[in-house]
Parts: C-alpha cells; sequence; structure tokens
C-alpha cells in the first residue's frame, strides 16, 4: 500500500479528504498544526478523526504564524459573523491566514520526502472557498510543479510528487453527501472559526454558516 | 524605502546576500529558523549579522524538523567529513533537509504579504550547492510562479512577489569578493555544519571545505 501525507484540519473538508484518501488504499500520515490559531480546539477534532478513521500516523507540527500577525485567526482581530453568501464571494477576508496551505503543503512536501511518499491530499475547496487565494486549482497546479523541482525525486526522475485535491470543485452539499457515504461520523469535526465558541460551534462565522448551508443543500442532519 | 524580508542563516553565503539587499536600498526583514538543525550556533551568527548590518527586524522562528527526520544536520546521522570537491558534486548529500528552502520560503511569504512586501531575498547557489535540488534556478522559478497565485497580491493584481537570488550563479570566490567589497565582517559569519564543533569550525564538512576554497581562489584571509 502506498504512503501518502494527508493535511488534516478537523473540519469538514479535511477529515473527508483523509476519508477519501484511505478508501482509494493509501496509508495516510496525518498532518495538522497548531499555528497560532485561537479556534485551537479543531486540533482535538482532528485527533478524534485520525484516530476513528485509522490514520497510520498522527502529527501536530507547532509553528508560531501569529508572530506575523495579519489574520484574525491568529491574532486579536475579531472573526467576522453573519455575513451573506454575497458577502463571502467577494474579497478576500480576514480570516485569511498569510500563505497558510504554502506553508502546510511545504511541511507536507517535507514529510513526504522523508517517507519515500508521492502523494499529498489537501481539502480545499475552490467553490466555497471563501475568498482564500491558495483554494484555487491553478495555485495547486503551480505548488505541484515546483514540488517536484524542490525535492530529491524531481532531481533523480525517480517519483513525481502528487498533489490530491478530491474536494476542489464539490459544492459543500456534495461534500457532506460524499463524506455520509463513507460513513464519516460529522459529530468528531470541528469548523467553527470562532474561539470564542469554546468547543461549540458559533454558527454565525462564514465557516459555521458555509457548514451549515452544505448540510441543509444536503439534506442531511449535521449531529 | 521598499521592504524586503532575507532569509539568513548566518552563513556567509546569506550575510552576503543581506547585505546586497541592504545596498539595493531595502528595508530588510531578516528570517531565521531553529528548525532543530544540531549547529544551533549559526542563530547566533544570523544575530550578529542582522544587527551589525543593520536589519529592520530579525525574527527567530522555530520549527521543529527535526520530527521528520532524515538529514544528518537534524539527526544524529554523522555529518560527512574531507569529501572532494567531486564527490559534492555527485548525488544529494545527507545534509540535504527535505523541503528546507521550500519551507523556508514560504514563511517568509508569509511575512512579506504581511508586511506588504513583494521582495524576498534567498542567498541559494546553484555552483557550490552541494546538489541540493532546491537552490536550482529552475526550482526557484516555479516557487515564484507559485507564490504569486498563492497570496492575495496574486489575486488583486496589486503586487508581484519576486525572489531574488543575487548569488545563485555566483562561484564562492565571487562571493567572498563581493562579501569584502560590501564591508561584510566574515568573522561574523558561521557556515560549518557539524554540531560538535561547539563555535569552531570543524574545517572538514561540506560547508567548511567550500568556504575554504572560496577563500582561497579569491586571494581573501578568512578571520
Amino acid at each position: 500500500m502506498p504512503k501518502a501525507v494527508c493535511l488534516l484540519s478537523g473540519g469538514l473538508d479535511s477529515s473527508t479528504c483523509l476519508a477519501i484518501a484511505l478508501r482509494e488504499g493509501y496509508r495516510c500520515y496525518a498532518l495538522s498544526f497548531d499555528y497560532g490559531q485561537r479556534h485551537k480546539v479543531e486540533l482535538e477534532a482532528a485527533a478524534r478523526v485520525a484516530a476513528r478513521l485509522g490514520a497510520e500516523h498522527h502529527l501536530v507540527m507547532h509553528i508560531s504564524l501569529d508572530a506575523f500577525g495579519g489574520s484574525a485567526l491568529t491574532s486579536s482581530l475579531a472573526v467576522p459573523k453573519a455575513r451573506s453568501t454575497a458577502e463571502m464571494a467577494h474579497g478576500i477576508p480576514i480570516t485569511y491566514v498569510p500563505a497558510r496551505n504554502t506553508i502546510f503543503l511545504s511541511f507536507a512536501l517535507a514529510w513526504a520526502e522523508v517517507l519515500e511518499a508521492c502523494d499529498i491530499f489537501i481539502g480545499v475547496n475552490a467553490l466555497d472557498y471563501s475568498g482564500y487565494p491558495d483554494c484555487r486549482p491553478e495555485y495547486i497546479e503551480a505548488y505541484q510543479r515546483m514540488a517536484n523541482l524542490a525535492t530529491k525525486a524531481g532531481v533523480e526522475g525517480r517519483t513525481r510528487i502528487r498533489i490530491h485535491t478530491p474536494l476542489i470543485e464539490w459544492s459543500k452539499a456534495r461534500i457532506v453527501l460524499e463524506a455520509r457515504d463513507l460513513g464519516l461520523d460529522f459529530s468528531l469535526t470541528h469548523s467553527c472559526y470562532d474561539p470564542l465558541a469554546e468547543g461549540r460551534p458559533c454558527g454565525q462565522c462564514d465557516a459555521c454558516l458555509l457548514r451549515r448551508k452544505g448540510f441543509e443543500e444536503a439534506g442531511v442532519e449535521d449531529r
């Protein structure tokens, strides 16, 4: 069975992505980050999901992205609430963490190289992506190209790094339906951005609103 | 004066690169990494160089690359000694840290985005690069392309991220001569990979040998 590194935040999308990688027959090495996010409770969700789904290993990397500032997820800026879908669709929100996916993928690439794995899974989504630049297909393609030049494998022509983004073109409703079909226990996951919520989703941040909309459109109950 | 993020290990190359960025008129934000390297003494050199050269700010980011293993720089594997230039020119050495430059550049990119800087300097060198894949021009070009898709600036078409690699085609001798012309105090810098050397260069690792060769060819004394 080939190995894969799977980025896992503990949210619905990355948990579904991990379930897909496992279904495809990979031995999965789940990677999460304590990056100074105020909603650190998502790391408990990531640990629950990795254990329940049967990841080979779960590693939490500590990085201090809060040293840079610039995002509501890592500083005292308020997380926006009750925004409409139209508001979410325009511009880049204050919850954007500069270069976050680039940093996460770079650690995944390092681990993949050590594990001699060619496959990296990331649950980015370009439709409900709330305006994050680093969730778009053209970004992922450019990252993969760079990754193949960055590593031993690329130089030696031995293997090719592939960045898998199975959810990238899916609606949130489709993600919910696929996750249900995969038997994912939704109650293990955590999507809310709000640090004040203390483990209970706030119901009003972009992440909560997109999740609710997805479940409603899918006609599935979110436990 | 425009801002630039400058990666700074404390070695000769990155110190020269910082001096070049300053000469070009940038306000420099120096970024170093405590990444689990056993030759941590290089961080003291980085702090000395940043202060002496007049960087605007010097930030040390802590990341645990040793959690992945796979390199003599972050594990108990022995650092190779007394290799010939021919040996160094073939294959990727055990001191290669998987995806290190990709990770370093990704943090630089995040900081640049927060600072609203468009310029990143990295002192990579493709000639004396000891076989590291992530020091080659084609890698840097692919990184820059990805970086411009990864960030707010790329989406909004506001600014363009430029990765500057002034040393990439230079011989070590030329680096020594340029550094001397810039007035760099060589005694501030530290190049040795060997953790056993306790602040004194071992004289036998690839980094020491390449440095000595560069000074000899330049006809300059390394204090």
